[in-house]
């Protein structure tokens, strides 16, 4: 049978095709998504849902010169196999492939990048606003997920819209859960109106009723008009966002392609902002995605009759440790508190709510209110762990420094997916945090060389009476065993591993095993280096670094961060303050520039932090300065 | 006669008055407010909106044991006066006097610290979800006023504290306006219950009208339900919070001590999360606060009996200067549009947004909406300049990084009010921003010497292809000339203001004056300094400071800003990464700690960043080192 996706090169063509193609070519790209992600790894869930909202996209609207923002980007596979990617779409993900989310340099149709959630109707906004003011007449259409609605921001933006009465669309795609369960009084409200009668059945009863309420007084007028405007919420479930200044349609089957379609060329001809509510279900089409949507939400490798992940090794994850860890320490201390930002799976959260339920918090896509609800928990007494991202703690850079460290608060910051994430590319890296984190006071903040040492950071943590943040990063950790006895490591002290007489590493977190493999590179040819595990990005272990630069000419600092603002910048700022001018500083970590999509691994040589790399670095390093 | 404001040492005292007593204490309390006030400057007009709501709050509820907290916190001088601060409240806002703002560590009465806004209903659930934990029984009240309410995290923290049904007490203090003329479709939706019918006479004409509804058979059955159901929408005007999960009740006159109160019992003893939505009038009770609601927001020491405020000298504020650059560059430049999160008149745009009020938008108290809707705009073209103050930045560093540097959009971000602000004290000081920033790819990052500069680094700003970030201080500038024809400032360039043999200041923005006049008492003893006007944080001129090194022995940079990872650290890591081991860098900047509120002046001298206290700095540095 005849390939309908290979005749779409543009998404123009899909114009052209009967309903029966369009529902044909949608069992086509599930069929692509399903065996393109289980070599590549990706988002799956969230893409088996929207083939249908996409086409039906496509076939209403004229991409490029319409817009479409794609909140989070995770689920616009299906639009980039449309508009032209589907030749490379078996790249997805890969160095030098195409991006997992939408990115304005890759394509024409990808008008706004995204990655972080709750922004697409911001910028949405900003496009229709442009667009108005340069007196043009494109359509601008955000899609968003009900979990991206609970992120304090898409509410911000559309209570501006609303209010501007701008014209543009926004596409609420509900699939009844975002990453993990979706929580909050939103989604329950979302939920009652998904179960509400259809639109024309309602109104007809309505119609019929207003017809049989008495004629009364004039007295009464008023009410009676008030009871009659107040039937609008019945012919209207969103309320909500009708009394915020949306037009609200829906709730619609998101899996029928001519109703969006249908729907799509309604909202295409209406003034002012309008809201579809279409409904989807999550993994549609491939069994093992629609029992386990949290599963693939994002996964890697996967056999396709299984759907079984492949394992790569045994290795528990750092993430796995983090949320035993805590387990442990709960039970012990019933003062500790867990809180995530609606990544309970993601941050090894999981056990630990069902185990406390009563002492675990998921807040929703809403770092902010995680960080100061966690900060409203520490000063009346209790130890709450916020576990998310590091890059998605960016999102609370202002709560982490006025609402918990400015009032010296003890709340304990789990930032996993710390330094490369890979595959998820330059919106997901975790390359920030000791740049974002170390310059506020009181903070105390400490990476693991491994996940043995992460118990014990986390249990030190939970000693300490300040703010701490603890950063380590994706995936599996070296494997080392794991002690049972919990100790805890004095505040502001590195470990020295090994010395050395010509050089000494001063590593953090994942470094540090690089740095052991480059200290051998260089013992084979005669250097003698040494391996500090820093431990502290703040307060710095000063004592130690005083000793080492009495000791040694070079030391290398080297982080999987960027080095303006870094771990190798607080050691220059120490070693500066203290005018040990004689000693020479090596600062390896990630250039001013973000840094794109491809395997961890890959991207750590390519930015010089495998042993390997660091090791010839440090040669060249020796050779240019005449120290050997 | 007595004075009842002199008999209350406790809140608790306040529970023996009667009505007529607390009136005219609430007359009191606003006779201090605006005699304190006209002296210390201050919020005024939000606090005279408040005294009765206050007053009521200390009635019924039992501060400490009961906990208020309040959003911004500006509104807490009569939560102060009533806490036992009444003695030391001529000390407000005066160096080691008391705080503007709830302060943990000022009173047992202030439990959770704010100066940012919209932390408040998260910080609230926060203490009240401990309360649980803990088994405890008392109450916690957030009084949040309807500007606040415009910022997503207050939406966060709705939507979570709605679904998890936590007995706590919102108070919505709608006073119509936030800081200037409120804006968003809550705004608006605000304004409609305003004017909505009270509870009981809606009822009323309901129950009456219900009974009229004749009797129908089955098949209408669960219609006439909905309808019934449909009624609660008249009865309960915040439907919007009911749908929340919130308990509405209100609006009710929030200058009526007695019903406050009454409203208040029937909180207290309600299930699940309360919101009432209390109406007042800011500024009431003194009419030229009440006229001009805006200017008496924030004020500086006025005349009582006029309401003119005390000027100090006729310099240009950096804001104005920044204002009026604005609208010529607009003038010329159609792409060019302004963002303001609701402060047009503290940011300078009031002008511009009476001019150009298609290209002026107001957002809200929401600035991560505020740069992504910038983004939106550059993208497709168009010229953002997003202006809020240095600290509120803080609140959209991701969306600075992630929606705005990362694509590389031409946004420019004006960082008003940056380094030290004076009586605001930490939670408004603009001391990160250099080191929140620098560590951002593709960013530039200026800093004007003065007003004069500023000018030609927003048009500098305008022309580049890239985001800016340009920062200036609080407050009048030098009184310099303004140069009428603006002029490129090439990217990456400092200009040499003097040279000297001994040592080169490398200056940022304010601290060029005061680099200029440490030159001067250097040189009556000898010591020739020259000053560099560093101007760009980002990118470094490298090519001076390389030319710079081989001159001189010593740099000295000079910044507002705290010195871990600021500007000073930026130079260090250049001057390492070139191994430009003979030169001794001093850098002088604010140390690893929050700085507490006080004048700017007193402020920086404290932290060594005077003329006089930079020169001693060089000094000591000299001398410690052997140079002299």
């Amino acid at each position: 049978m005849e390939s309908l996706l290979d005749m779409i090169e543009h998404p123009q063509q899909l114009k052209k095709f009967s309903l029966a193609q369009l529902e044909k070519l949608a069992g086509e790209i599930r069929g692509l998504l399903v065996h393109t992600v289980a070599k590549t790894g990706g988002h799956l869930a969230p893409n088996l849902g929207i083939v249908e909202l996409t086409i039906a996209l496509h076939r209403v609207f004229d991409s490029p010169h319409d817009k479409f923002v794609w909140d989070v980007g995770h689920q616009a596979y299906v639009h980039k196999i449309l508009t032209g990617r589907r030749k490379c779409f078996d790249t997805l993900r890969q160095q030098g492939g195409i991006s997992g989310f939408p990115k304005i340099l890759e394509s024409e149709h990808d008008c706004f990048g995204t990655g972080h959630s709750s922004t697409s109707i911001s910028a949405a906004l900003g496009l229709a606003l442009a667009r108005d003011l340069s007196k043009k007449k494109h359509h601008v259409i955000a899609i968003i997920g009900d979990g991206s609605l609970t992120g304090g921001q898409a509410y911000e933006a559309l209570n501006h819209a609303g209010d501007l009465g701008t014209n543009f669309i926004v596409v609420l795609n509900d699939n009844e859960m975002s990453i993990d369960k979706n929580v909050g009084a939103m989604s329950d409200y979302l939920s009652k109106m998904r179960t509400a009668p259809t639109y024309n059945r309602v109104k007809h009863d309505i119609e019929f009723l207003i017809r049989r309420i008495p004629a009364i007084g004039d007295s009464m007028a008023k009410t009676v008009e008030r009871v009659k405007d107040s039937l609008r919420y019945l012919l209207v479930p969103g309320m909500l966002f009708e009394e915020l200044g949306f037009t609200y349609i829906g709730p619609i089957d998101g899996h029928n392609i001519d109703l969006i379609s249908d729907v799509l060329e309604k909202a295409k001809n209406m003034n002012g902002p309008v809201l579809i509510h279409n409904l989807t279900r999550k993994g549609k089409g491939y069994h093992p995605a629609e029992c386990q949507a949290d599963k693939f939400h994002g996964v890697g490798p996967f056999c396709i009759d299984s759907g079984e992940v492949i394992k790569n090794g045994n290795k528990p994850t750092y993430t796995h440790i983090f949320g035993n860890t805590l387990i442990s320490l709960a039970r012990e201390n019933p003062d500790i508190i867990a809180i995530t930002a609606a990544m309970p799976e993601g941050t090894g959260l999981k056990k630990f709510s069902t185990l406390f339920p009563d002492r675990f918090f998921d807040v929703g896509i809403a770092e902010p209110h995680a960080v100061t609800v966690a900060a409203g928990l520490a000063a009346s007494g209790k130890k709450p762990v916020v576990a998310f991202y590091s890059t998605f703690g960016q999102r609370a850079y202002d709560q982490i420094l006025h609402d918990v460290c400015l009032q010296n608060l003890p709340v304990i910051f789990a930032l996993d997916r710390a330094g490369i994430v890979g595959e998820d590319g330059p919106t997901h890296h975790g390359v920030f945090d000791f740049s974002y984190l170390r310059h506020i006071p009181n903070l105390i903040f400490m990476a693991p060389k491994d996940e043995n040492e992460l118990q014990h950071m986390l249990y030190t943590a939970t000693i300490a009476q300040a703010p701490v943040a603890i950063r380590y990063p994706r995936g599996s950790g070296s494997g080392v065993p794991l002690d049972e006895c919990l100790t805890e490591i004095p505040i502001g002290t590195a470990e020295i591993l090994s010395s050395g007489k010509d050089i000494m590493f001063l590593a953090v977190g994942a470094m540090v095993e690089q740095c052991q493999e480059a200290r051998l590179r260089l013992a084979a040819i005669g250097i003698q280096a040494g391996v500090v595990n820093a431990r502290f990005i703040k307060p710095l272990d000063e004592k130690t670094i005083r000793e080492l630069v009495r000791e040694v000419g070079i030391l290398v600092t080297v982080e999987d961060n960027v080095v303006a603002g870094g771990f190798g910048s607080a050691v220059l700022e120490y070693i500066n303050a203290q005018q040990f001018n004689w000693v020479k500083v090596l600062r390896l970590g990630l250039p001013d520039q973000f840094i794109e999509h491809g395997t961890r691994m890959d991207l750590l040589k390519q930015n010089g932090l495998t042993g390997e790399e660091i090791s010839k670095q440090v040669m060249a390093f020796m050779k240019q300065y005449g120290v050997r």
